[in-house]
């Protein structure tokens, strides 16, 4: 039998990128074949060259081709400051909320017994030298509040203080423009037990 | 200055597609390097190959990587049938509907002067000989409603009644399922105009 068709296969192979149905699946491969190909052959190159090239940063996790991150190897971020985070999409979020001057360790999940995800797979061990070295001196905890997100948080926050090192939690409550009655219940009962003299 | 980050050009170029916009596409670009290099690496040679080898059919100007599609080389079809609609996507949507077993003729566009679509960009001058050669008996126009899509549609028909092909146009009226409360003013004066003595 002859190969499938090429804009069959492509429709297909389209169905793998999250969120992309049959019916958007075939919108994509008809718009790039009729009007964008030049668009088309570009997203080819780089998501080959990205599948093939892109790995962790040697230092902090996050997702590079480069041995060390543009965070990690600039010289201008402060290095006394380390935010633990879950994903390289979580540094994206950071740095685009901008102010942040620190440096990150990305955990790429989050302690999971039950899935086999133990302090080995979260690279804890790098950031146990890391804390180990002295230059740390506060870890800043930004991992999710969900229950395995907290009992890493919990872990990492007695590693460093074994080492000695300020340990912070960010602030969970009410989001600014936030209005009371529309919160969930566990963001305000955060947001009480979190309040602060003024 | 060093290349950008491989990462930040995958999303860029992810933006290309239809409907995604740079936090779908941050997405994508995370999900395909952190749990799908597979389907990354798959698509990514794909998308490439189509891009250079697609084109069109030289029978009915569907997209297709060979001379004749798979429909007009496929001799089950009934070659006397010939429906025209605007796209390879209307073609995929009278297919997957099933039932039709003639051939088609695809437009890949409509008429319209103001934006210099004219005859010769819709390929009408292959369609006036094919239905010159005599082998068509009827063709069925299925172009949209909009008033570009009527326009063509006329225009192919007294092209085939200079043929003495017949012409017919498809129905429109009430989906199936459809609710007279529901439907459109448009759709429901189609609807009336186009009753069948029962």
């Amino acid at each position: 039998m002859a190969e499938r068709p090429l804009l069959g296969q492509l429709i297909d192979a389209l169905k793998c990128l999250p969120g992309v149905g049959p019916k958007s699946a075939q919108r994509m491969a008809f718009h790039l074949l009729e009007r964008d190909r030049e668009g088309g052959r570009k997203l080819a190159r780089v998501l080959d060259e990205a599948m093939e090239r892109v790995g962790h940063c040697n230092m902090c996790r996050t997702l590079t081709e480069a041995e060390l991150c543009r965070l990690c190897s600039n010289p201008k971020r402060d290095p006394a400051t380390l935010c633990v985070v879950e994903t390289p999409a979580d540094v994206m979020a950071v740095e685009q909320a901008a102010g942040y001057r620190g440096l990150y360790f990305v955990l790429n999940g989050r302690l999971s017994p039950i899935d086999g995800v133990g302090p080995r797979e979260l690279g804890l061990d790098l950031l146990e030298r890391r804390l180990a070295d002295g230059k740390v001196e506060e870890v800043i905890l930004a991992t999710n509040t969900t229950v395995e997100g907290e009992a890493t948080a919990h872990y990492i926050s007695e590693m460093a203080h074994a080492s000695k090192v300020r340990v912070t939690r960010i602030a969970y409550g009410i989001p600014l423009g936030g209005e009371l009655g529309y919160v969930d219940g566990g963001t305000l009962s955060h947001a009480i037990a979190g309040r602060r003299e003024m």
